[in-house]
Formats: structure tokens, sequence, C-alpha cells
């Protein structure tokens, strides 16, 4: 029986990850979980699962359930979010959004539990302060985005000084057929309806600018220890093939299956072991898959990434910061969706990166880029 | 230092295997050969790579060959075979076509060697007794076949019991788009052109045939020691999905790569370990793959084959014996393309299938069923 905790249980990778415990109450228990403002979705969660140690943001939320669910330990804010990163459980899921999940995260490998990560800012901001972190202890990252569970599956088994380059799959999001002067027309609700897969507001419009597939390049560095230019994308509208993987002798492992999120939540938490799902792909209806070289003139949020993430230090970190920032100007209706890379790009053209920066320095140039700056 | 030899080196994947230890001097040796009539080709080899033991099929050409290379060994006809089967190699590449191979291959696991195996009449003839074998012996059967090396790369680091279905692709042969009436046009000079692969004749008809697809399903039945239900087949025109393993959380895992015999035939031979080659897979040009289920009823010879899985006993040896002879007997002229289904299907229902056999049992029905019967 694994113990796991979630950071982020309400959300649209949390509510998977539940799913998944409840259809393996043999080999899955939950114990801790965070939340944010959605109470009501919680409440039923502490009804079905009642976990020991419930987190929220608020701390009236936090009062006003205390007195609803005597058995149950309340906290709220970072603490809180802290809390539930240390319990006793041996594998916490980092299902929140944000380079808030970073400090949880770092203090998660210190009680020396086993991380899912969903989380991809954790890695995008400090990965190699959390990749070393958990080498020490060694704990083991698991990741849960199906891309990089793609690429962790088809190195199973595998050396990585034989890996020569990572495929990571993109579905271009909602608006791949789009040119770039269409995008200007792009509306929120547009931009909130992706063909392919079911996620949160945030990572739905990150896969529409693309600046989705940049972060998953700047994760899969760390995750695998690659160089950048072991790192390549490819567009693959269909989502089938989850990611690939090419070896020094020219074989490439791809890993596909349906788009289900719960098949990576799955395997993460069951890993090193597959347990049976119930969401075959209909190979019978298996007919074309479609590639195309990606264009990094039209993904301009992918170019950024990848020179975010050559130019290193807290660049990656403030580029994060910059779409954190402007992809919720973008859901508050105050920017335009074309506006969101220019905030990126300007912010990063402001910032002048810092070399080998420690965590404090990671968080400050976190908060001021993520912030009005005004 | 592997030291290698082959059975078949003049074939075409002896030939390309002998590339693959010419391209990795410091990898691999090659220690004995043996070769059918084509001694041009021979005595190239002969004079590159000075192999320590030549075995030839026919005498003559041993006693000529023995007064030109004083410091070879030259051995002919069967004792030839083992003798190559049963050297000081750490590996035998089994390149030779047809149940022949089945007596030196059984010889080299009796000797503890490691087995490339591209011999695939050998599994289906007698694919029991020979993993049974292989298992005492404890020696590795690694497939060198494109289809099975995927299968194979797709369980690396997986366990067998979480396996739920392996996936065979198939180009569908030359002849995939004729309907059944058409097939009755077809000639030799037709048949003999693969659209995506380079290969032996007997390979290249049955391909056209899909009894290639049907072999490799009772060989995917003895490597990967599955239920004959846990193997399926799926059209694949581009031939870039060599095979797919689908688990029981539905992932799939797939192997890629270019049409090219020599990744496998490589990886064979490094396995675990993957070497570099020089045939990388442009993924620029990666453009669509296209998938179709098989239609049993328009390929009948590979439902034969699935029949003669389910039958078992003697039958896969006497479907491979009768298709041998009717391979033969369509390359000389003598019969139409058409009639090769012919033979194998009367010959097939002309058997009474015996349980359980040995060797002996079925050296003696594949003899029988390679005869004309007269």
């Amino acid at each position: 029986m694994k113990k796991i905790s979630i950071l982020g249980a309400t959300g649209s990778v949390g509510s998977q990850a539940l799913e998944v415990i409840s259809n393996n109450p043999e080999s899955f228990s939950l114990c801790s979980i965070s939340a944010g403002r959605n109470i009501e979705k919680l409440e039923e969660i502490i009804t079905t699962f009642k976990p020991a140690l419930v987190s929220v943001v608020d701390d009236d939320d936090r009062k006003s359930l205390a007195s609803k669910y005597a058995d149950i330990e309340f906290l709220s804010g970072k603490e809180g979010l802290l809390s539930v990163a240390r319990d006793e459980s041996d594998m916490l899921l980092t299902a929140i959004m944000g380079s808030i999940g970073l400090e949880p995260t770092l203090a998660a490998i210190e009680s020396g539990k086993d991380i899912a990560l969903a989380n991809k800012e954790t890695l995008v901001a400090a990965g190699e302060i959390v990749m070393e972190r958990a080498k020490e202890k060694g704990v083991s990252i698991v990741p849960v985005d199906s891309e990089h569970s793609a690429v962790f599956q088809c190195l199973r088994g595998e050396k990585l000084s034989e890996m020569k380059r990572i495929i990571l799959t993109a579905s271009g999001g909602s608006f791949r057929d789009l040119s770039r002067e269409e995008l200007a027309d792009v509306t929120l609700e547009m931009a909130l309806d992706h063909p392919n897969w079911s996620m949160g507001r945030k990572i739905t419009i990150d896969s529409a600018t693309m600046m989705n597939k940049g972060l998953e390049v700047i994760e899969a560095k760390w995750l695998f220890d690659a160089d950048v230019d072991q790192i390549s994308t490819i567009l693959h509208r269909e989502s089938t093939v989850h990611s690939m993987v090419e070896f020094t002798d020219n074989s490439i492992m791809a890993q596909m299956g349906t788009a289900d999120m719960k098949t990576a939540i799955q395997f993460a938490f069951s890993h090193p072991d597959r347990l049976p799902m119930n969401n075959p792909m209909d190979l019978d209806k298996l007919s074309q898959l479609n590639f195309k070289p990606m264009d990094l003139e039209r993904f301009k949020m992918l170019q950024y990434a990848y020179d975010a993430l050559r130019t290193g230090g807290t660049m990656p970190a403030v580029m994060n910061a910059a779409n954190e920032y402007a992809v919720a100007k973008f859901l508050d209706g105050e920017i335009s969706f074309t506006d969101i890379e220019k905030v990126v790009e300007l912010r990063m053209d402001d910032h002048n990166p810092v070399k080998n920066p420690d965590l404090e320095t990671i968080l400050y140039y976190d908060r001021l880029y993520k912030s009005d700056m005004r």
C-alpha cells in the first residue's frame, strides 16, 4: 500500500489522481491534501477519502472547515502546504499550478519522499537545485506530464548515456493552424478550448501559446540530464504518440496511448510496476498519425524557452514568472492573447540573469517578475 | 570483444551482419561462418575477415577452397553447420533460411552460446523445445527480425507479466492493395519487389503472401512467452513503426526507425548495450504514419498461421514445411502465386497433428511436408 499526498487535490490533475486512488484501493491510499478555494469540491473529497490533514489557501476557510470536521487537522497558507509536503506519506503529487509548488516540493524531498511531479514550474525555476537535492536524498522524481511520462517509459531499461535525443510531441494547441496574424483575434473562450486534453485553465493557455512545450523542454533537461541540443519537439496533432526517445543506434522508442492523464498519474504512483487500467486505445481505430517539424518563428514562446535554457541561471525562472503573470492577466481579460508573448519577451529582455542562483535568488526573481513591477 | 559466428554469411542478413562487424572492429570479431553456393562472395568474405572455420554446402566446393586457403579449416554439409554452431564464439547468428537452421541452433544452445535469431523457421517448427533448452542452458535468444527486435526493445525494463498484447506491424507486402482476384495475375518478378525492405528471395515472397507475418506471430509466441490471443497484427505501410507492445495499464511502447536491418542486427550483437550507427531516421521528413486493421480473409496465410498456432503440436512445423515447399516451387516457376496458399492449405488439411512432438518427430514431418509427397 503506497500512501499518497496531493498538493492541488481539487484541480484537474488532482481530481484525476483521486480517481486513480479510488480505482486502486488495494494499492494506494490518500494521506494529506491541499486545496485552493474550491471548498465545495474539497468537502466532497474530505467526505469520500477522509484525509488526515487538509491545507487550504484561506485561513477563514480553515476555521469553518475545522469546526465542521473534528477528526481532521486543517492548516492554511504556505505553512499548510509545507506540512502536507512533510507528512508521513510515501509520495507527494505536486499538482498545484505555478512556482508556488517549488518550496513544498523541496520540503517533501528533504523529508525523503518520492515526488510525482505535475508542477512543471518547479523544475523550470529551480531544476538544478531540485534534482541535486533529490539525488542527495535518494528520492525518485517521477513525471506525471504525459510527455515526460512517455520519455521516462522510453528510458526504462536503457542507459542515459545511450540516449541521443528526446523528441517531445506537441499537439500544437488550439491555434496550431492559425497564422501569426490570425492569432491577434483569439479570445479567452477560444483559448480555453483544447482539442485533445482536458486540463486546467493555465496549462490550457500555455498549451495554446506553446509555452507549455517550452516549459516541458526545460523540465526535460533536468529530469533526464539532457543537453539543450538533445531536446527537440515535433508537431503531432493527434496526441497519440506522447513523446519519443532516439538512442545512439538510431532506434526510436515511442510511448503511445489515449489522451488520458490518468495513465501517467497511475504510472507515477505504481512505478516500477504497471497496474491495469480501463482506458485502452482502440487500435482498430488507429488510422493515421501526422507529424510536422516545429516552426520556432511561428511558435515564439517555444523559442523563448530554448533561449532561456541556453542563457541559464535565473532566466528560466524569470521566463516562467513572466508567463504566469501574463497568463493571469489574459485570464482576467486585461491583455490580449498575443500580448502574453510580448509580456514574456519584454520581461526576459529586461532581466540581467544571475549565474548559479541559490534558492532565495530564484524566489526573489520569481516574485519580482510575477508582479506588476511598477 | 564479442566473437560472432554466422550461419548464412553470404545471404542478405549475413552480409549486413558482416557490415555491422566491419563497422565495429573494437566490439565484434568474426569467428566461423557457413555459406551456400555463392563461392565468389564467400571468397570475398574469407579475404576480408579471415574466419577460422568455414562451412559450405557442397563438398567439391570445400575441396577447392581448402586447397586455396591453407590457414582456414573448411567443412561441408550438415556436419559443417554443426561445427560452426559449436565453435568457440560467444554468439551465433542464425541467418540461414528454412528449417535447416533448427539443428545447428540447438547445437549452439547446447554449447552454451547466445543466439542472434534471424532464422524464424527454427522457432516456428520447434519453439517449445528450443526455448526450453535455451532456458536450461541459460543462453539468450535475441531476435534479429525488425519486428521482434522492436518487441524485445519495447519489453526492456518491463515485466512480461505486465504485457497485455504484442502488436506486430506489417507493411502488407508488395500486394497489400490488390484484391484476392487480382492476386491471380502476380508474377515472380512482381513478387520479388518489396516496397520497403531489401531481403532474401524466400522472405520477400513470404512477405508478399503474408506468411512472413504468420511465421512472426508464431515466433513471437515463443520468444515472449505470449498466448496466441496476446499477439495481434496491424497493417502499417510505411514500416516506420517496427512493432509495439501494449501493457496492462494501456500504455503502448513502440519502436521506430529506418527500414535498415542493420539496426536490429547490431542491437542483437551489442545487447544489452547500444552502439552508435550512421542511419538516423530523418524526423523532419516524418509526416504521416498509416495504420489499418488486418483483414484475415484477405490475408489467408496469416489466418493459417493463427490456426496452426492454436492447433499446436506438429502443425506449425507442417505449415512451415508446406510453405517452404510451395515457395520453392513458385520461385522455380512451377506454380502460381496463389497456388502457394493452396498448397499450404491442402497440406495442413492433410496433416493429423501430433501433440507434444519430440525433435525427431518434428524433423520427420518437416522433411515429409517439404517433399513432393508422392
